[in-house]
C-alpha cells in the first residue's frame, strides 16, 4: 500500500477526551476512529489488525473442531425470556420496539440463541457434540466506557459454544478450549494468567478467565508463588497476605454452564439409553477488538505502538528520502517485497523526513526499511524495538523477513 | 469435513411455513436457519458459501482501490437528524433509546456515519479520493419478509462509499465500479441486467440496479432489443410496448450520491484553488446473503440445490458404499484430495445408500465421487449438473477438478 492512499492520514494529536493510551495512539496513528462513547469504527489499518487477531484465533478454534458460523444480532424477547435473562440482565442489555409493538434485545452474547437453534437440530446422541462459534458483534449498555476500545457500548465477540451428551464430555471439551485459548493466547504474545472466576450472569459454576497483566487493569487477579492458576478475589481460598497479585485486563473467558440453559429452554436429546435429557452446554469468549487495545496497552512507548509480526497491520514499513539520484529506488523494493509476498507500507507522501519518522514510529510496524543517496546499493533496516539500524543487501533483508 | 460431524444434518422435509425455494432447499440443506421472520442464522455451510461470495466482491472492490474497515451499527439520532433521515426513513428504521434517553437507530444503510468519519478526516483535495468499504450487519424494518434469505430484517451487506473532489473524479470512480460490478456477477455465474433507476430514500439522481433475472423477482425491469442497459419502471421513456419485460431480484445497487450529504453534514475540503468545496460522494451496495439465495432460486432443481464451483459450500462430495471389501478406501482417497487442497465433504455416516444419494442432490456440491466394491480401482465421477457418471483413475479425477 502506498501511504499517500491510506485512508486516513495520521493525526498530530491525540483527541482531548482521550485518557487511555490506547484510545490516544489507535486513534493518533490512523487504526480506529471513535463514532461515540463507547463505539468505534476500525478504519482499514484497525481491521487489518484485528482480521490477523481473528486468524489465529480461528486456526486454534478449528483446530479444537469449531465450525464457523454466523448468527443474527437482534433477538426476541421471548426466547430472552425462557432463562430469565431478560430481565436479569437487564442493565447491560439494549432493548428495542418495532412498529408492531414487538419486543428485541440487542445481541449482548448468545447463549439462548444457541440453544433455541441446538433444540431445533439435536434429537438424539448421535447429534452431539456440537462446537460453533462466529466473530460477531456485542452490544453492552456500559455506564463508563472510558478506556477506548478496551471497554465499548458494540464491539467483536469471539463466542464459541459447545454442546455434549454428558458432563464428562462437556469438561473434556471444556480443558480442550482452556488449552486452546492458551495457545491462542502465546501466539499473541501476551504475558498472561488463567484465573479461576465466578461466573455472573452467565453460570453459577467456576469459570476461568485469560488475564493479561497490565497496570491499567480494571481486574485484579491473585495467585501463589509456584501456583499455575489465579484466582479472582470472588474465589479466593484461605489467606489473602499469601498471595500475590496483579492489575490486568480480561481478553478472554471459558464458562462450563452445566444444564442450565438446555433445562430452562426444554433442550433434550434421546440418549443412548431410550431416556430424555438435557444437553450440557460451555460457552467460550475471547474479544479480538478488545485483544488489539490490550496489545497497546502492553507493547508502546512514548513515540508509539510496538506490533509483533504476528498481528502488525504491514509486515514493512518502507520509506525512501528524496534526493538527486536516490529516486525510485523505493519503488523497485516495493515491488521485489510484494511479488514475494510481504505486505509493505510504501511512505511515498511528499512530507519531510522529520515527519515519515515521526509516523513510523507511531505506526509501530516491526521493520523499518530506509533507502537514501547515503545508503547506495544497501537498504539500513531497523526493528522498532531496536535503536539500532544496519545497513544490508535486498537479500539480507529479505532473508531476515523470512524469519 | 467428514459429515458425520458436520453441524447440523439435513432435515427431511422444509419448514412448514416456507414460501420460497431459497427458504426451503437452505434450510433443508442445513445451509441456514430461522431465529424469526427475516432473520437468518447462518450455519457452517451457509457461512462458507457466503464467505465465497464476499472473497469474489472483496477481490474486485479491491482492485478498484477500496479498503476494508468495519463501522460501528448503533448509530447517534443527533448524526441521521443531519439530513433529515432520522425522519425521511422511520419507516424501516429500528430505533431505541438507552437507559438514559438517549435515541439511536440500527444502521440501515450508512451513508451519514461515512460522511460523519470523512469530515473529522479530510481537510485538503489531497485526502482525496477516498474509497473505503465493509461487510456489515444491516437491519431493515421489513413488513413483509416472506422471500427466505432475499428479503431480511437482518442482512449482511457489503458497502462500498467514495468520496471525491469534484464530479467529474466521482462519475469516472461510479463507473469503475459498475464496471467492477459487472465483473462480479459475472463470476458468481448469474444472467443479469444492469438498470437505470431511481433513488429512493438515498439520492433524487439516477442510479443503476444489478437485476437478475428471475420469475420469482420482485421487480420488473424493461430493455429495449439490442440495448445494454435496461431501465425500471419509474425511469422508462417512451412507449412502453417497444420494451420487452422481466421479473428480476436486485442483487446490487450504486448511488452518484453527489453533495447532499456532505452539503447538509457540512463535509467540505479545501480544493486547490483555496476554496472550500463540498465532498462529492457516491455508494454503492452487494447483499451477499441475497446473492447466496438468489443463486439457489435460479439454480436448483426437484431433487436440491445446484452450486457453481465458484461459491460452492466444497468442491467434492464424497461417498463409499459400503461392502466387504470396499472399506477403507474413501479415507484414503479423502486424505490424498485434501493434501492437493480440495476441500472436501465426506459423507462417513453409517446411514443408507439412499439417504446418502438424497443428501449429496439436496446440498449440490458441484462433483459427486463414489467409491465401492464394483468401482474397483476407479472412482466413480458424477456432477451435479449432468445424469451421466464416469469410471475414472485417482489422476483424471485430480486433473477434473483441477481444471
Amino acid at each position: 500500500m502506498r501511504q499517500s492512499q491510506l485512508f486516513p492520514k495520521t493525526k498530530k494529536e491525540a483527541p482531548k477526551d482521550a485518557e487511555s493510551i490506547n484510545h490516544k495512539l489507535l486513534v493518533r496513528a490512523g487504526f480506529m476512529d471513535q463514532l461515540m462513547a463507547g463505539s468505534w469504527t476500525l478504519l482499514p489499518m484497525g481491521f487489518k489488525v484485528v482480521q490477523k487477531i481473528n486468524q489465529i484465533i480461528r486456526e486454534e478454534i478449528n483446530a479444537v473442531g469449531g465450525q464457523e458460523m454466523l448468527m443474527p444480532l437482534l433477538h426476541p424477547k421471548t426466547i430472552w425470556n425462557e432463562t430469565g435473562r431478560w430481565d436479569k440482565a437487564d442493565e447491560i442489555m439494549y432493548k428495542l420496539k418495532d412498529s408492531r409493538d414487538k419486543e428485541y434485545a440487542l445481541s449482548f452474547t448468545h447463549e439462548e440463541i444457541v440453544m433455541d437453534l441446538l433444540r431445533k437440530t439435536i434429537s438424539s446422541y448421535k447429534d452431539l457434540p456440537v462446537s460453533i462459534y462466529h466473530f460477531s458483534t456485542k452490544f453492552r449498555n456500559e455506564l463508563r466506557a472510558k478506556s477506548g476500545i478496551l471497554r465499548g457500548r458494540e464491539f467483536m465477540m469471539k463466542d464459541l459454544y459447545s454442546a455434549h451428551a454428558n458432563e464428562v464430555d462437556l469438561m473434556e471439551y471444556y480443558e480442550k478450549v482452556k488449552v486452546a485459548y492458551s495457545k491462542i493466547f502465546t501466539r499473541l504474545g501476551f504475558n498472561f494468567k488463567i484465573a479461576k472466576a465466578s461466573g455472573g450472569v452467565f453460570t453459577d459454576k467456576f469459570t476461568h478467565e485469560f488475564q493479561v497483566l497490565s497496570d491499567v487493569g480494571e481486574d485484579t487477579i491473585y495467585w501463589k508463588e509456584g501456583d499455575e492458576e489465579a484466582v479472582n478475589e470472588e474465589v479466593m481460598e484461605g489467606d489473602k497476605a499469601e498471595y500475590k497479585s496483579a492489575k490486568s485486563i480480561e481478553v478472554g473467558n471459558i464458562f462450563p454452564l452445566g444444564t442450565f440453559y438446555s433445562e430452562r429452554m426444554r433442550a433434550y436429546f434421546t440418549d443412548r439409553d431410550g431416556g430424555k435429557k438435557p444437553i450440557w452446554f460451555g460457552s467460550y469468549g475471547i474479544g479480538p477488538t478488545r485483544v488489539m487495545g490490550t496489545w497497546v496497552e502492553v507493547s508502546h512507548d512514548d513515540k508509539g505502538i510496538i506490533w509483533s509480526k504476528q498481528i502488525a497491520p504491514y509486515d514493512v514499513h518502507l520509506v525512501e528520502l528524496k534526493s538527486d539520484s536516490g529516486e525510485g529506488k523505493a519503488e523497485k523494493i516495493y515491488d521485489k517485497l510484494k511479488q514475494m509476498g510481504f505486505d509493505v507500507l510504501w511512505d511515498d507522501r511528499d512530507v519531510s523526513a522529520g515527519e515519515k519518522f515521526g509516523d513510523i514510529d507511531l505506526i509501530g510496524i516491526p521493520v523499518r526499511l530506509v533507502v537514501s543517496d547515503k545508503t547506495g546499493d544497501k537498504i539500513e533496516h531497523k526493528e522498532r524495538t531496536s535503536d539500532k539500524s544496519e545497513l544490508l543487501s535486498f537479500e539480507e533483508v529479505a532473508r531476515r523477513l523470512q524469519e
